[in-house]
């Protein structure tokens, strides 16, 4: 694989911390199981056995931190595996596949947010990854919104607290944000950039009805 | 790190399986420290604790194989962490640095033996690696004979049985040798290439003369 490819029924979601992705996946499964799709939740890092495991180096505190070229090349490995094993089987079986993350996490996380460089990024992407989702939905809200209602969700949830990257800098989540927005705004065609600061409903009906439209275009 | 930048008092030790790295660190070591020299022994993939942990999750059997660019990553991933987090201190602090494998593993192993394109390799190697050894030490030995050694040690400490990577066939490992032997002879002034079907005090010899001869001309 040396060029992108796009797949009309890829659809990542992408966003900082409490923007939300994760409570609008479970609607976007609804709605098209609904039209009789059959369809494939998964997340970033992540999505295969190994990659899970490499989510768990990248994430855990406990070891020394990854130097964020390392942090980068980790990212990757697990999205090599995360396409070959379980994006691309499900796309050519006629499976939607909607992703909790993707690439763009590195451009915003990696690059916007580490200052690594972004031709380095597309370059690991045209080499080891080599699929683009066909619609991207950009939830955006503000760095402060977005923290507090993680907070909320891991005191309900009696987590261990935040993980490595969840304990960056406000200002550090400010790049990410403005990385995930200067790409929607080269990207137009590929992203839907949702306010994410709308109560959860809004939001998740936003993003089926930006949904709904893609597959009624494509 | 844009460039490749050798370091003198930083040497690698290559070859395939059972050609005597190992065995032959420990005979460099104490060459160097009956001199006096503070000496750092490592290996890859690993060298600090996180890397130690991506070299588990190669090597492990349990999981789903990694594609071969998903294993090209997490070796590069360990070794990002592997420059920064030991061997640049330790040379920084004066001591010499010698590793169990380095970079031109990645070039015969995932170049040579699983047909990765090696300008992708090289373009990691400037962007995440940067550092290159003075001095490269490839023990060159016939791959059934390297095979049959391995066996026996893993025999004899009564290991669980090859790791993935040693479960390969033989025309994998007829590729490795071919191109680190190839790689030597593009590079003459950083690779030195010792005949290690002799036996193990010959090979250890031949080695710390080696050694002894470039420290005395770096
Ligand atoms: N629009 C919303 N308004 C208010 N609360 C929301 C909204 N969307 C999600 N939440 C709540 O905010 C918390 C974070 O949401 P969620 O886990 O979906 O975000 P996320 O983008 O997946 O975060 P992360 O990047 O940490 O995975 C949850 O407790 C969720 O119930
Ligand atoms: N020159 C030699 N002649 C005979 N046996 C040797 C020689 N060198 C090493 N051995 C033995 O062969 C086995 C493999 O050696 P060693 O572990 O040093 O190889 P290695 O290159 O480090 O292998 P690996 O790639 O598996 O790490 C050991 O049991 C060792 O004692
Ligand atoms: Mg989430
Ligand atoms: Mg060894």
């Amino acid at each position: 694989m040396t060029a992108l490819q796009s797949h009309p029924r890829f659809v990542s979601l992408e966003g900082g911390e409490g923007a939300g992705k994760t409570t609008v996946l479970h609607a976007l499964r609804v709605a098209l199981q609904e039209a009789g799709a059959e369809v494939v939740n998964t997340r970033e890092p992540g999505g295969t056995p190994l990659a899970e495991m490499i989510r768990g180096l990248l994430l855990d505190p406990s070891h020394e931190p990854p130097a964020a070229e390392t942090e980068l090349l980790l990212m990757f490995a697990a999205r090599a595996q995360h396409v070959r094993e379980t994006i691309l089987p499900a796309l050519e079986r006629g499976a939607w596949v909607i992703s909790d993350r993707f690439t763009d996490s590195s451009y915003a996380y990696q690059g916007g947010g580490r200052g690594l460089d972004a031709g380095f990024i597309a370059e690991l992407e045209r080499r080891v990854v080599g699929l683009q989702p066909g619609l991207t939905l950009l939830l955006d809200v503000d760095v402060a919104r977005g923290r507090e209602r993680t907070r909320g969700r891991d005191l309900a949830a009696g987590a261990n607290g935040p993980d490595r990257i969840e304990r960056e800098r406000d200002e550090f989540f400010e790049r990410v944000r403005a990385a995930y927005r200067a790409r929607a705004a080269a990207e137009p065609r590929r992203f839907r950039v949702i306010d994410a600061s709308q109560p959860a409903q809004a939001v998740a009906d936003e993003a089926v009805a930006q949904l709904r439209a893609w597959r009624e275009s494509a």
